[in-house]
């Protein structure tokens, strides 16, 4: 450990103790580093971390206090979500999907069932301005240049991240897509036929719940720990017996529960998709949005013969709505090229172009950090209210990073009806139900905690909370769900 | 008949019977006015008319000159390719398709064989201020805003412009896309399931061989003629033999031929899409691209029941590169939009803001007055290089829009080894057989005068024709092709 994270473990340590209280100013630097007999530097850096956990904020021209903490977070769930390895042909998920969808679209609703974090959370003014260099700055030629698999100058950033991060890939490992939605819908195609099986996360991103039923492939559903992600051997065992075509899964911070797969648990995924010559989609869409010291890496980082078809995107990290993602699908890059060449042809490419040039003049870190650092903190507004406000026996995962919150409710809540209920009150919700081909996990719900914590927020899950132990005394309430 | 029409007709009479020659200045607009008792507005009325013929030319203040005209054309084809009614289980045209693309790509190539007009004739400086102005202005909450259908703003100047041209569709009509070829294979996956057959053209848009062989679909190849589009007694007996499940093809510039479907031959294929239940997919990506006075209407003008799924886009007559696409798909407009939802997302939001502004802002007219005119001219060129270098017995299209010309050699020329010794020598050129599930026009080229025509270009058709030519003393390169 180095001198300055042992200096935040104190200063957390002081926090959680009730030494420094919220709004406690932290000692300035020159007196932490003459007390402690460390560099300037060295204080820096621990309050930087302290800020990237949310435990301090700064404040222009004062100094550092100690953030608002939330005052308890609910117990966190323990077990896993759905027996082992059971096979369903998917069926009619997107009707339900679709409903929740657009609910929250209105933007009178208070977003909790929202897949998006808030727009006001990115760097828009820089981004516009790389654009508008970009389509002033724009070779006639590009358009032919910028063909798939893409701009060489964004893929070549891209890369160089992955670098920086440990993970050693080449600008012709990568294929630019309309999003990770498409770099997953590419990468799945690529890899499977109509009729066969595909081992998907219970719960999982209904994204794949959507994608297995447009293509004619049949879901195995296996189940996934809150806290660790896809239970490895229910997922050897399903292999086993199904015999499926490929996995679709997210290692970090997975979408609905928050998880982050261990860094062994990753590399044994790999390893038993390599010894089984199984085709591993990999959607990381979330990875930059850690709130520990480092990106947690990708299974990707363990691929040594190729069966990994990593994904992900600017969408959640960067530039929401330009529909900018990519894929580094190994040994399959050809084929999910040629995929793409036929269905959607190629990317924007003013974007790419202004991607990359964003991405090589510095800054992205700096917007990072502060995202990281916002969401955080709204995860601990978010627990806090929940703690507060939902009824006993409510169970909430403290996810690692992105901005997704997964609620167990007591057994008598009914999330879709909990959901019908919230949205006449104005507010959405993401119920359990839409997380899963079986459609289990009925009481169960996702909520997002990726748009600025308000008075509003905060009262919204008020309500949510009443709705929820109101459904104790009313027992039809599920029944009619 | 207009006064203005007739004005132009009489001129246009002049020139073709040598009256007036390349280089001649036309009367002054206050002379003609006099002489023919007319408004000067008249008068200029018939000047833009027959610029926008390509037969004469406006320099700055000096007047109108007659263009330089063809020397001469080669005859036209006059033969149905294909016998009709055949089905195919599409295989392997991939392949072949890709190596072509990859070769026109080649900055250093005369890109003959290329599928993209030049970038050089679009009005990027006006495209890129207004993606500036998309940037700066952006509204955080226009990602979600904008998600599929896509920008509002947008589809009404898209429906705005389709009424002006007679065509009534509203802006919830509209489905925006990455470019008409996502819009395509939407439509074709919304309307189809694997294993069923789907009819198209010979030759036909081998984007649409590659998305039957994507899918598993079989194609049904019915013959369609040079000048008129696809024959639809073959149509009629194709459908009543094979049940297929959609039909999909080009009814204005169709790629390859160049050929326009007469207005009335639209309308009846309408009426037997209709009788049949059976979804119509019409790509219209060249409708714009018109060198007459109006713009030939689409299918869809004639679509009463909802079974003309449009597709058309930004990417051959305003914005390459930036794939803005959409798709006017009648009752299955829903299936289409959750299609979308489920694969791509949504497409680019500043570019969608940026072209909706620039429609607003007009201007758009003049630029497309210019591209046709340019393009018109560049056909001439065309036409008049062949009849001069091709090989005795050669036939070739007059396309009345669009920028590809449709060539069919002499029976002993074999289009892939002309593709391989054109491609050696610089040049690239798109052989028949990637144009056809049978792989059958062997003898047949279709080639791009979508470029600024040059001595460069001159000199490839001449090398093109020496090729050829040399083909009749070498019986051996058709067995080696």
């Amino acid at each position: 450990m180095t001198r300055y994270q042992e200096l935040a473990d104190d200063i957390e340590a002081s926090i959680a103790a009730g030494v420094l209280r919220a709004g406690d100013k932290l000692p300035s630097v020159r007196h932490t580093s003459e007390r402690r007999g460390v560099s300037a530097s060295t204080v820096f850096q621990a309050y930087y971390l302290l800020e990237a956990r949310g435990l301090v904020r700064a404040r222009e021209r004062s100094g550092y206090f100690v953030a608002a903490r939330p005052h308890s977070a609910p117990p966190e769930p323990t077990q896993l979500s759905a027996p082992p390895g059971e096979r369903f042909a998917v069926v009619d998920v997107s009707e339900r999907v679709f409903e929740v969808l657009e609910s929250s679209m209105d933007r009178d609703v208070v977003p909790l069932g929202s897949a998006f974090p808030s727009p006001r959370l990115f760097p828009l003014q820089r981004l516009g301005q790389a654009l508008a260099r970009a389509a002033r700055q724009a070779d006639p030629r590009s358009a032919l240049d910028d063909l798939t698999p893409g701009s060489m100058a964004l893929r070549r950033q891209i890369a160089r991240r992955y670098l920086a991060d440990g993970l050693a890939l080449s600008p012709s490992d990568l294929v630019i897509t309309n999003g990770a939605l498409e770099a997953l819908n590419l990468c799945l195609a690529a890899v499977t036929r109509p009729g066969g099986a595909v081992v998907i996360e219970s719960p999982c991103f209904y994204g794949a719940l959507q994608a297995l039923e447009r293509m004619g492939l049949s879901a195995i559903e296996v189940p996934t720990h809150p806290g660790e992600g896809m239970d490895l051997a229910a997922l050897e065992t399903a292999v086993q017996r199904h015999r499926p075509q490929a996995i679709w899964l997210m290692t970090s911070f997975q979408n609905p529960l928050g998880s982050l797969m261990p860094e062994a648990r990753k590399k044994a995924l790999v390893e038993l998709a390599t010894r089984h010559q199984l085709p591993l989609i990999e959607d990381d869409v979330y990875g930059e949005l850690y709130f520990g010291e480092h990106r947690p890496p990708p299974a990707k980082a363990f691929d040594t013969e190729g069966w990994v078809l990593h994904c992900a995107s600017f969408s959640k990290c960067l530039a929401p709505g330009w529909r900018v993602g990519w894929t580094a699908p190994g040994r399959f890059t050809r084929a999910v090229a040629r995929q793409k060449l036929t269905t959607t042809l190629a990317t924007n490419a003013p974007s790419q172009q202004a991607l990359a040039d964003y991405l090589e003049s510095g800054g992205v870190d700096r917007h990072l950090r502060r995202l990281r650092q916002s969401l955080a903190l709204q995860r601990d507004h978010m627990a806090s209210a929940i703690a507060r406000h939902f009824p006993q026996g409510t169970r909430a995962t403290r996810p690692e990073g992105g901005y997704f919150m997964w609620i167990e409710l007591p057994p008598y809540c009914d999330a879709l009806a909990l959901h019908r209920a919230a949205l006449a009150r104005g507010i959405s919700v993401a119920p359990g139900p839409i997380f899963s081909a079986s459609q289990a996990l009925g009481h169960c719900l996702r909520l997002n905690y990726g748009h600025d914590w308000s008075d509003e927020t905060g009262q919204a899950l008020a309500t949510l909370g009443e709705l929820a132990r109101a459904m104790q005394s009313l027992p039809a309430a599920k029944a009619a769900g």
